[in-house]
This record gives structure tokens, C-alpha cells and sequence, in this order.
């Protein structure tokens, strides 16, 4: 936990009326560096991310591309270099290593090599001139628009302040993404994690998740600190979550994704007020006094 | 370019004292959707984007990855399903097919299958546990580190304003990053790009100058909308871009990268203030008035 932020010289030039202001002095920075993720010792895919979490990062990275889905598939992982004992019974280190080894339960199947190969191109159209969402779209197995959870709107405009409340290396860096998990019903934070990569968040979101066999996570609220693309709606889904809330805009892929999965997508939660850009019968707004 | 944005539904809730204000309306959304990039009808990467200069954006990222430096080195490129004819004599289509093959002129190295493969693995540490800068550091033909252009201080405090006054898409739909082109001396706006992916935007920027035969981009200030990551910096540096100026942030690696290349890194520019977290001997402030 010791890399998640770094100290570096800074010049700060500050322009004024009557010239400029030069100061040097030390600045905080998010600690970004890459984690090669292997399966059985086959490299599998190369992230930049800041350290810490790992082990959550590359289980939520194989639930959302559908290797595990729950806790019993994640047998072991081990940073290469230094082995030691984690959390959850995880064989994990302290080291500060960037290769991390994965190791799967006996009978979940391992991607393919070629799977392997085309890890990026096969989530896109594989036949030249379809370009359609159902060719980009990952199966998950859970049907979060089977999810009848209610949400109320004035939990929801409370997120964002709940999220920020959290971010802890924010504070000092202004450099980091965030995702947290909260209860829909009772608004309890379940788990927050922060990233350079906003993927890497929701990825370590899901990770701990499935670790702690908690999938399909229903009844649930992710909310992240940024944008919503296609590909964190597609994280939500395969981990059963059934609301994603945002706060900023979302991609027109997203809301294609969000509305045939069923998952309420709610993006601009600011202040008082939010956009529900499908499913927004889940979320209860209090009656209008007249 | 008529898919940068589309219409979509919304339900939009503003809490109030007395209750909620509910109400349905159309919200214009920024375009995401997947672009296959093939070399000679070889998949070479896929990369969810804002349709619209694909052609730039493959170019830029074949800059990236080290592949082409000069307009010559770019034969052609088509979209799978129609061709027709382009821009700056490159077969082109009006068509919004979401692939696009490219064919490099003779003699230009494709990257072998085994390249293609790893084409995200390459970029990361090799050798098990080792987790160094250099091992993740592309080669850069072009050292933006004897690059002696000086810039004035008040024009890179300029510069946010001036992306964002450029930034037509995201007026509309606050969904999108944006990455531009200045003179360093002159702050002429050379070319802006923007996109859902923020490394998209820089792509498609660098692409244009590669087909316009501008690279080296010596004298030039790169401007993007967000923070700075380590691969911001390192298309920066393959481009021959000395300086680069964010809005926001920098990482941790951003800075390694950019103090080992030369190049001038500029972050947090609000205002009258910015940080400089390397090379600052190439920003001019005015003398302080005593």
C-alpha cells in the first residue's frame, strides 16, 4: 500500500498582475504502474493501474470477462518474485512486484490461447461491417433486470458526496478514480476502491466482491466517480449489479448496453439532481407536495 | 460524422423541499462504439471510440505502437463494406462501418502476428518481477529532449480555455475528452480532436499530423482535456511533441517518463496557475515586479 502515491518536485508558476509567482516545492502524485495478470503462468493481459488490490483487480478483471463468477474459481495468485499469505485464504505478498500469477480452481475452464491471443479483439465485431452491440457484448450469466430492487432518489444523490468522502489518496493527489458498492436499501458503503484506470476501480470493486462469494450482486448500487462507458456497464452486468450511477455523462453504447441488460443507469448525479437513462422504475423519488 | 452524437431518452429527477421534480426528455449523448483496426486484413487492436476520423486515429496509434513517422509509411485505409475516397488522397468512406483495414506502403515492417499477439503484453515488463520504466518505455525515434522551443507561461494558461472553446461535441453532451495541437510560440491552434477515450483524442491529433507529414511535432504544445497518464506522455514523446499541458493530474509514471524523454509536463493549468513537473526551462514567466 506504500506506492499508491509518490512525491515529486514540482514548479509552481502562478501569473499575476504584476508578474509571476515561481515556487518549487514538493507535490503528491497517484502511483501508476503496470500489472501483468497471467493464468498459470501465460501472460493474459497487461494493465496500468496503481498498486494495491491486485489480487481483486485481476479476480473482478476475470468476472468481467466471464472466466470466474464465484469465489471457489479463484484457487490462488501469487506476485511473482516474493510469495506470502494474503486475505481470504489468498496466497498474496507485501512485495511490490507487477506480475501477479493466477492460478484457477481444477475445473474452471482457462481461457483458450486463442482467447488469450484476441483478449481485446474478440469483445468487438468479428465479422467485417457488424458493428452491432450483440457482437460486443459479453453473456453474463446473471439477469439483473430480474432485479426488483427499489432505490430511493434521495440515497442516490447521496452517493457521490459518499464516494468522494471515501477517497482518501484523492485528497492528496486529485489524480484518482473511485468506485464503491453501496446497499441500495440501507445506503451502507460495502467496499470503495480507488485506481488511476477507472476500469481498474470497478474491477477491484467486483473483484472483492467475488472473492468474498458475493456474486450475483444484487440489490446493489456502483457508484463511480467519472463517466459510464460501455465497457463499465458490461463490469456491472456480469457481476449482477442492477444500478450504475455516474457522476458524469454516459456513452451512447452504455445506454444501448444498460437498457437490453436491464440495468438502471442514473449518470450527472449532482447536487439535488440525476439523469435515469433506463430502467428508471427502480428509483423512488419522494412524492411531489402540491 | 453524423454519429458523434445521438438522442436518447431520459428521465431526469431534481429533488426538491417539498418532493421531486420528475421529467422525461431527450438528452443528447456522446457516441461510443468499437473500431476494429486491421492491418492488411490482419486484426491488429480494437478500441472503443466517438466515430469519426478513423483513419487519423489508426494512424496515431500506429505512431504509438512505433509502426509508421511519416505520412509516406500509410498507403491507404478502408472501411470494411464501402469504399470511396477521402481525405489527403487516403481511400476513405463516408459509410459508419466500425472496421477499418489498413495497408502500410511497401517496405514499411508490419508488426509480425507474434507483435500483434502481445500488442498490449509487449508493453509491459518481460522479465517476471521486473517492474521497471525502461522495460515499458517505447522507443522513441525523435528526442524531444534537444527540442530548445521556449513558451510563455500566460499562453499555456490559455490553452484549457482554448480547447475547451473548440470543443463543439462536448457542449452538447459533456461526455467527451478532447486533445489539441498548438503552436508553442505563436499559440496558433493547429488541430483539435475529441473523442470517449481520452487517448482516443491524442490518436487522432497525432494521426493527423503523421498524414499531414508534420512529425517530428517540434515546437509544439499538446493540450488534453483530463489528466496526464503514462501513455498520454509516451504518444507525446513518439510524436516528437515536447511539451504537454493538462488540466488535471499527472500519475506517477507520467512524470518518470517525461523527465527520462525531456519532455516538458505541465498539470493542473487553471487559471493563472499551473505545475510543472519536468523540463520547466522551457516555460517563460514574466518577471516579477518589485
Amino acid at each position: 500500500m506504500g506506492r499508491i502515491t509518490s512525491r515529486s518536485p514540482v514548479t509552481r508558476i502562478t501569473l499575476g498582475d504584476g508578474g509571476a509567482a515561481v515556487r518549487r516545492r514538493a507535490d503528491t502524485l497517484a502511483v501508476e504502474e503496470p500489472l501483468e495478470i497471467r493464468l498459470a503462468g501465460e501472460p493474459l493481459t497487461v494493465t496500468m493501474r496503481t498498486p494495491g488490490h491486485d489480487i481483486e483487480l485481476a479476480a473482478g478483471f476475470l468476472v468481467s470477462e466471464g472466466v470466474i463468477s464465484a469465489g471457489g474459481h479463484f484457487r490462488s495468485a501469487i506476485h511473482c518474485g516474493g510469495p506470502g499469505t494474503g486475505a481470504v485464504g489468498i496466497t498474496s505478498t507485501e512485495n511490490t512486484y507487477n506480475v501477479l500469477d493466477v492460478t484457477l480452481a481444477p475445473g474452471v475452464e482457462s481461457p483458450s490461447t486463442d482467447i488469450a491471443r484476441n483478449f481485446y479483439t474478440t469483445s468487438s465485431c468479428g465479422v467485417c461491417g457488424t458493428a452491432s452491440i450483440e457482437a460486443i457484448e459479453k453473456q453474463s450469466q446473471y439477469d439483473v433486470g430480474a432485479d426488483d430492487v427499489v432505490v430511493d432518489a434521495a440515497l442516490v444523490a447521496g452517493l457521490p458526496d459518499a464516494l468522494r468522502a471515501g477517497q482518501a489518496v484523492f485528497d492528496k493527489t486529485g489524480g484518482l478514480h473511485a468506485a464503491a458498492l453501496f446497499d441500495a436499501v440501507s445506503g451502507d458503503l460495502l467496499v470503495l476502491r480507488e485506481d488511476v484506470g477507472r476500469h481498474n476501480a470497478v474491477d477491484k470493486v467486483v473483484g472483492w466482491a467475488v472473492l468474498e462469494d458475493r456474486l450475483p450482486l444484487t440489490g446493489t448500487v456502483l457508484q463511480v466517480s467519472g463517466r459510464a462507458s460501455f465497457e463499465l456497464v458490461q463490469k456491472a452486468v456480469m457481476a449482477g449489479i442492477p444500478i450504475l450511477s455516474a457522476v458524469s455523462a454516459p456513452s451512447s453504447l452504455a445506454v444501448e448496453l444498460a437498457t437490453a441488460s436491464g440495468l438502471t443507469l442514473a449518470g450527472f448525479v449532482r447536487g439535488p439532481s440525476m439523469n435515469l437513462y433506463s430502467r428508471p422504475d427502480r428509483v423512488r423519488e419522494p412524492s411531489l407536495q402540491v
